[in-house]
């Protein structure tokens, strides 16, 4: 045959290889040549369109899943953005699967109400959306995976996105996006986009919602604009002045602080505390506040932190700044100080949440780690932890990285007061099991340490240093002398969330509460 | 049922949502704990292992596909050594999918005689083992494939890589790997890894070898530690010395030097030079020195350049560094100046093939440019171009990211001497066709240019500033003038090659010559 550009080709060769002859117009994915400017392009580039159109062009249908991220925390414009406009096009049976949701979500109940919202996916529950769910609001009980589970589960296919609605804070006109503006003016950064970049890379359709479109090419990105359908410009995707708030704020409280001093004499006497270590601070008062006393030590006695990781604090990125922490792993960035940081620090390094946490990668960063010090609502003899579930039943909180990081962690370390008010944090049986026993090491309370039997050379190591080391049982004796033996809560039978280990098997259910 | 952290869960939920409870140990592909340190598992890391090892790990098997880069171009190391090892292993039958191939694959003429290798895809053949594919070495056809063509191919399935064999210039215990050495002394830097890193995503498995083995984690990198399965350490992956050689070295010609400057008039006569205008600019040492004549006319006009693409020069990242580029994209370092630049520059950011030049994606950055400047070897009446097949009809050359460029831009420039030696680059009909004419706008040569008619407004415009504009026949006809009438390549029936445009389809053959 003669081809378009008058070529002999031999008819033989395209069974021997099973190519094809080239006809000019035949592949109609071959984007014909433009010839405006690329400027030009840049303006008159249909990838950015209305809410509306995206949605009809992505193919939106009753009964998918749509998905979101929280780098905003009780920030976040995005969802209740999004569900507003779906609701308002008639949308119904729609799954939700977000990283976590947070207070701000409360117009959600609505959109359950209304068949908008049929099914949900979280990492965590906050406020008045937590506390109708836990009374028994939704039919389909909400599955809670961990960061790391989620997604594991999106990469394995478990989890199947079919649209993500991803705010970001900065976009250029062909979708590469960002939770910062590099080079630019910020008009609202979040700072890592870890969690979002896992959606972008795995969901079926991609629709980025930015109030920032930006020049071309916006790099260095989080997400590229080859993962990207749709861009849609809306006022606001999150207020970056409440990224900061609750559980990352720094604690001014004696008894965490106490807490948090004990707690960095164990990483000191553990063995974990070398030249090149590894660590991670999760959220709350004294789990933060570690890293303040831990700097102490490591300038004393001349130890860098090989990589920090995790939510990613002012406390750690000062560190980073002053040399003491050479690397910096960030799948989410908890204040604007941070935000700053992975803007301008090269070694402040934004990864996705499957590198962060997978936990069937010997790769990932979570299974690098000598040292975590995470927080706890409740620990029970066995080690088990509750960070989901209030001490009245309600759910008011989020799975995040702790399972996570508390089985990648050489050395997992819970801090956490004896008593909250006059309710016990030490129990017989926590109420809901999050992060099981196996995976805890040393619990670090203001009445003394406990070391998990399964970790007998722990317990030599700090009893050696002189550490307060007691028994699992006698804190919880202690608790139960000051605050005697707490009531049962008033559960009823129906299952109104699921609480999923690692690997997305049922760890525990959460039923749901009488008032 | 009672589960093993001592929880109920009913049955009926499993059956509901399709959950399984958690079983400790039954899910295989959960890593179990570990209490060794950060610094233990980075030493006792079984993703670190002998190339036997690992080839045996990743189930490589006769008549598999395998792909290798060439980012250190007639420097590169690792295809020889692979191949050598692969054939002492006995391994029979495999195709090899690399990026390119350079003079110094020689010793792959061996393995298609023992019929280690069968079937090769790539850019470009050169040398002893291009000169032997011309005379019929093989049975099978060479599949030529553009950049963009190869990530595109690679990114549909279209190329199915099993088992990728990738040279990285850094690489931790886990995978993270590079092309320098981020914050570390380099061993041998190639800069940019834009097409192994497709292979990366796409390939069913991993294998990384290098010959510098940093601490975790070498972030930031160009392949992440998720999409890596073995790592194994050799003496060398390349030598940075050879990566800027022939077709990339800065002219003295003096001939050269006159088609650079008036292609540089031409760029600034276009219509497509205007404040935050983009350009990428191939090797080839006319099209190389345009940069230096458009560097003068930015700083005369005070216009920047919004972002440079493609493979990137000293040159270009001299000009970023003095304001004058605002963005670098870079796909394949030309040189180890560049290589010093993508390390320590933020805004010289390397980007991945298929972002580079996918031809069914509007957003990737080859179909933002405003002005290419391309080379030929040769250029007919039709303004086809053949960058492939040298004059005495042997394979020569790369096909490179030309198609792709030449066909995102909005305007294509050739540039090329109007004879080489005694011989005729404008023809009536090219050899080989590897980038159609109706991609192709003007030609500039050192003895006139001609415009593509279905561009009339740019022949205005060029005429309009004065520049020497005359017609393709005329120059055709100077040419033969000079040269006389070339005669006919003594080809035989064989096809040894075929050349695929940017979507895989079928543009031209390449058959045997005769000596």
């Amino acid at each position: 045959m003669i081809n378009a550009v008058k070529r002999e080709i031999p008819e033989s060769l395209f069974e021997k290889t099973g190519l094809k002859p080239y006809v000019p117009g035949e592949n109609e994915k071959l984007l014909p040549r433009s010839t405006e400017t690329f400027a030009e392009r840049s303006k008159n580039n249909n990838k950015i369109t209305s809410f509306e159109e995206a949605v009809k062009a992505v193919g939106l249908k009753d009964g998918m899943t749509i998905s979101f991220h929280h780098h905003f925390r009780d920030g976040e414009h995005v969802v209740n953005y999004v569900l507003g406009k779906l609701a308002e096009m008639g949308y119904k049976n729609l799954s939700v699967a977000a990283s976590s949701l947070t207070n701000v979500h409360e117009p959600m109940i609505e959109h359950i109400k209304n068949g908008v919202v049929t099914h949900i996916e979280t990492s965590g529950l906050r406020g008045k959306l937590a506390n109708a769910i836990s009374h028994g609001l939704m039919d389909d009980p909400v599955i809670f995976r961990s960061h790391g589970g989620r997604a594991a589960a999106i990469a394995e296919g478990d989890l199947h996105i079919d649209v993500a609605f991803l705010g970001a804070s900065s976009c250029d006109p062909y979708g590469n996006a960002n939770g910062y503006t590099a080079g630019g003016e910020e008009t609202g950064a979040c700072g890592s986009l870890g969690y979002a970049r896992v959606d972008a890379e795995y969901a079926d359709k991609v629709i980025i919602l930015t109030n920032n479109i930006v020049a071309f090419p916006n790099v260095p990105c989080a997400i590229p604009a080859k993962q990207v359908d749709y861009i849609v410009e809306v006022e606001s995707v999150g207020d970056p002045a409440k990224i900061s708030s609750g559980a990352t704020r720094f604690t001014k409280n004696p008894h965490d602080l106490l807490i948090a001093q004990t707690a960095a004499d164990v990483i000191e006497a553990s063995g974990y505390f070398y030249d090149g270590f590894s660590m991670q601070t999760g959220s709350g008062g004294a789990s933060l506040a570690v890293t303040r006393f831990l700097r102490d030590k490591m300038i004393a006695k001349d130890i860098k932190c090989g990589f920090a990781l995790g939510g990613i604090t002012a406390q750690i990125t000062s560190m980073h700044e002053e040399g003491l922490v050479k690397r910096i792993l960030d799948v989410q960035t908890f204040d604007s100080v941070a935000a700053e940081s992975v803007k301008n620090n090269e070694f402040h390094h934004q990864i996705d949440a499957v590198s962060y946490a997978s936990p069937y990668d010997k790769g990932s960063a979570q299974n690098q780690l000598d040292v975590v010090i995470l927080s706890a609502l409740e620990i029970d003899v066995d080690f088990n932890v509750n960070v989901l579930l209030g001490s009245d039943g309600v759910i008011r909180g989020a799975i995040g990285g702790h399972p996570d990081t508390a089985a990648g962690a050489a050395l997992t370390i819970i801090t956490a007061p004896l008593m909250r008010g006059r309710l016990p944090t030490v129990m017989k049986k926590v109420n809901t099991v999050i992060t099981p026993g196996w995976d805890v090491d040393v619990l670090v309370t203001d009445h003394g340490i406990a070391v998990n039997p399964a970790r007998p050379e722990i317990e030599e190591r700090l009893r050696g240093a002189g550490l307060p080391v007691t028994t699992i049982e006698a804190l919880q004796q202690e608790a139960e002398r000051l605050s005697g033996v707490p009531d049962d809560l008033p559960f009823g039978d129906k299952v109104v969330a699921v609480v999923t280990y690692r690997d997305g098997s049922v760890i525990d259910v959460i039923k749901n509460i009488k008032d």
